[in-house]
């Protein structure tokens, strides 16, 4: 693999972080734009976020949720209201404080003395307090339950450090918020969402992913139970993908979100909540994208196919489009995964062999090149950007007749989806460490000076309160977090690496991001 | 007519504003939400909304544009900079000030002196400045033209007196934003866009519009031309229904929106920018509502076929559930407009007469009970909402054998929306008074006391400046405004209304939204 010249400068065994912010600018996905903390989604990224939105929402609407929309700005008054809440909440937020700008009689403009609000206005961070006033509007009766709802919008969470798609001021998210008759139901649609979140990025981001609760210190500020996903990333660093959580009656307290049951009575609803947001863009990166740049899975590839014409500025051109624009075409009636194939003719200026390098660091799931002496054997150049390589160092293309490889395709896209995630869940798997027993070995093990060594799961006592915590401190030293106690985790059987008491459970430590 | 017992307590002819309101609370579509001049959308507008977003996207990607996402916060200086821009802004716009919440000591929530921003934030009001930065930076050559980009996004403009839909502080809209090489390139651009809004409007929503191009004085700021379509409401008034502006060089000269051309001379691009917003739901609404609510063309609407069994909660209720089922499965297989019809099977408790009429206020365009002697009688009970009520005064049901009705429906569908366009039109051109040649006229014309006069296409010779400023005031007086110069406009053969000059043009004048 010596002689292949990769078509970033950055390896990810370099510089990680470094080659993320490349496979980002070099698959022209984001960038910064200027305003603290916010970035511009590209078309490229905006289009992978399209395609997770469109399956994801599929999820959501088969499991019974209605979309709504509520307002992007949030009353002072509901966050004091909910004190634990925003206890938790780190307060920052975009405060508005003012509803016009008026000159200052030097060509600059300020904010008007005269229009500020009485009341200030928070830019929402997420939407538990505003749709539980909604809730509690739309709730009468038992009849009423379950009250399914879901939204796709902004937020906006003032962040310090910033880092593209993982942590970013405003970001783009779902939102789903439910309302219940009681506990087991409520709990119950917790786990449901938490499968749908395992299933859209196991089957459309080809992400493997662990599903548990969290810890009691993890939890979302107000839930009795929080839920996640967690996906390794190729630098050993956990990835919390999706949350669920069951809220109890926390929220309906606060917003008197209530009905009348069978027999009359008064009951508070238990609410659940849960998202998911375009940070899982950056998962799909971290996981799936090589040396040479992005990987798309092709469930969530803008473009599943894209071809390539060599064209010369000649009156040639004419014939090599038409015999392009025959497989396009052939192409754009088959379908895979249960959609039409998505297929894009690339007639934009520009050298064939610069346009193929631009794909292969977009990560279009395959590539074809079609030059005149293709034309002239009926074939095409095929590339298959996640076996990009052969052993020889070169560009492994292939040489299928050009409507053979029509057929092929749809196959070849399913083949190409589920080697993405099996080489996902063999290296996840392969990096994690089951043997540990002592907090000298996870120590010893999350050595500074050791790369990438993944997540350890470690046995348990379940500590709660101060016990919890000083198990938290001790790992915070080690810059190591709690992700999960995994559902359906091994039995225990041996005491607890933290306490040295009776293990409980299971859970995964990692480094995160 | 006079012994149908409608489902709205309000009447168009009685108070059209009332109406709307109902309408909109009747059919569910949205509420306020208690915070100021924001709403929520609820399920059945935001399902409008949805399949308006579906198709509308789809015509703008197939016109070659993009999509990607700008940050929602704006910087002061960006509006310092559109010194122009900001004239016209009305400067009522959510200004955000300080980045963090702290409790003042006495249980109250204060935004934290120490984190007032620098430089204050805009929530956008429209994206011109920012993404002419983002256009700046990604512009070098002739080679990146044109750039076509779109965003589907919510903006803020500060209103005062808000209205469901129609003038809210926060709505949800797209934008689209482009540069080109030259004014010409531009211009057919800009006409490009206008008439992808007009097909969407006309083929989508089923809302006859006129194209034209707006009279100097209702320019978007900045801009060069402003074009728009507009459509007649009910009661007469105008709706501007999307607009698409050229803006010359206007925003390329404040950011620096450049590229080298052919020869190597720097060149500035012509941008346009064009956008419609879920203001045309309210058009929707005010097109096609009766006294019995809403009545959604059948392409936006999110369910077009409503099954409803009449559940008597007894144990034949399983026969009939399957009876459903098999129609509802049958109709599933279908397509209208070239996609799989929407249809649902209303398994909620509740009355099915109270059913139906909840079905017929969010206007479902053919609803279906089916009882045990439809059943028995192996046919359904089928209303189209378009034309609900028989001569009788009772609704007007039609009893298909079951799978006769899935054989129908496809072509009913089709034929509901073309007839729903057609009412529409033949109103607004009944309501389109030509022979108006003088001020007295136009005065008479709408006088106070005349109820939903229409429009009135008038001849003028295309004042300019303080003359045109002149006739605004004028037509002000009458509560009038221009609506734009249509398309395609008769030539004219007289002399103007205003200013008795020979006439230029023809122009629309109405009272509007
Ligand atoms: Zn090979
Ligand atoms: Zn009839």
């Amino acid at each position: 693999m010596s002689n292949i010249r990769h078509a970033l400068t950055v390896k990810r065994s370099d510089d990680f972080a470094q080659w993320y912010q490349e496979v980002i600018s070099a698959a022209d996905m984001a960038e910064e734009s200027g305003v603290r903390g916010c970035m511009v989604i590209k078309p490229w990224g905006y289009g992978i976020w399209e395609r997770i939105q469109r399956l994801l929402d599929q999820r959501i609407k088969d499991t019974g949720h209605d979309n709504c929309y509520f307002p992007i700005f949030i009353p002072l008054s509901n966050f004091e209201r909910e004190a634990e809440h925003v206890d938790g909440f780190a307060k920052e937020m975009a405060v508005v404080t003012h509803h016009r700008l008026i000159a200052d009689g030097s060509g600059k403009l300020i904010p008007d003395p005269e229009a500020k609000l009485e009341e200030p206005l928070v830019v929402r961070p997420t939407s538990e307090t505003i749709i539980g006033d909604a809730m509690a509007r739309w709730i009468q009766s038992w009849r009423d339950l379950p009250l399914l709802t879901n939204q796709w919008a902004n937020v906006v969470r003032w962040e310090m450090r910033t880092r593209m798609f993982l942590r970013t001021s405003e970001f783009l998210w779902q939102e789903g918020h439910t309302a219940h008759a009681d506990e087991a139901e409520a709990k119950e649609h917790t786990l449901r969402m938490l499968e749908v979140y395992r299933a859209c990025a196991e089957e459309d981001l080809a992400l493997p992913v662990i599903a548990g609760e969290k810890p009691e210190n993890e939890r979302f500020p107000g839930a009795v139970e929080t839920w996640s996903i967690e996906a390794m990333m190729q630098d050993g660093k956990a990835l919390q993908a999706g949350t669920s959580h069951y809220l109890g009656t926390n929220f309906s307290e606060a917003a008197g979100i209530r009905y009348q049951d069978k027999e009359g009575g008064q009951q508070l609803c238990h609410t659940t909540s849960w998202g998911v947001s375009t940070r899982m863009i950056g998962g799909v990166i971290m996981t799936h994208g090589d040396d040479d740049g992005l990987r798309v899975p092709p469930t969530i590839a803008p473009w599943q196919v894209v071809i390539l014409p060599m064209l010369r500025d000649k009156p040639e051109d004419e014939a090599l489009l038409a015999y392009c624009e025959e497989l396009r075409a052939a192409l754009a009636q088959k379908t895979a995964f249960g959609e039409r194939l998505r297929v894009l003719l690339d007639k934009k200026p520009g050298k064939a062999a610069a346009k193929r390098w631009d794909w292969v660091r977009k990560g279009a799931p395959v590539i074809i090149e079609v030059g005149g002496r293709d034309m002239e054997g009926g074939v095409v150049s095929m590339l298959r950007r996640d076996a990009l390589w052969a052993d020889s160092g070169k560009p492994d293309f292939h040489s299928p007749e050009k409507m053979a490889a029509a057929e092929q395709i749809p196959s070849l896209l399913e083949e190409i989806q589920a080697s993405l995630f099996n080489e996902a869940q063999e290296r996840r798997d392969r990096n994690i460490e089951r043997g540990i027993t002592t907090m000298e070995q996870l120590s010893e093990f999350y050595a500074e000076d050791k790369a990438q060594p993944g997540w350890a799961e470690v046995q348990w006592s379940k500590p709660t309160g101060d016990d919890l915590e000083a198990v938290v401190e001790q790992l915070k030293a080690l810059k190591l977090t709690i992700r999960n106690v995994p559902m359906n985790g091994e039995p225990v059987d041996g005491t607890c690496i933290f306490t040295g008491q009776p293990a409980i459970e299971r859970i995964y430590v990692a480094k995160a991001y």
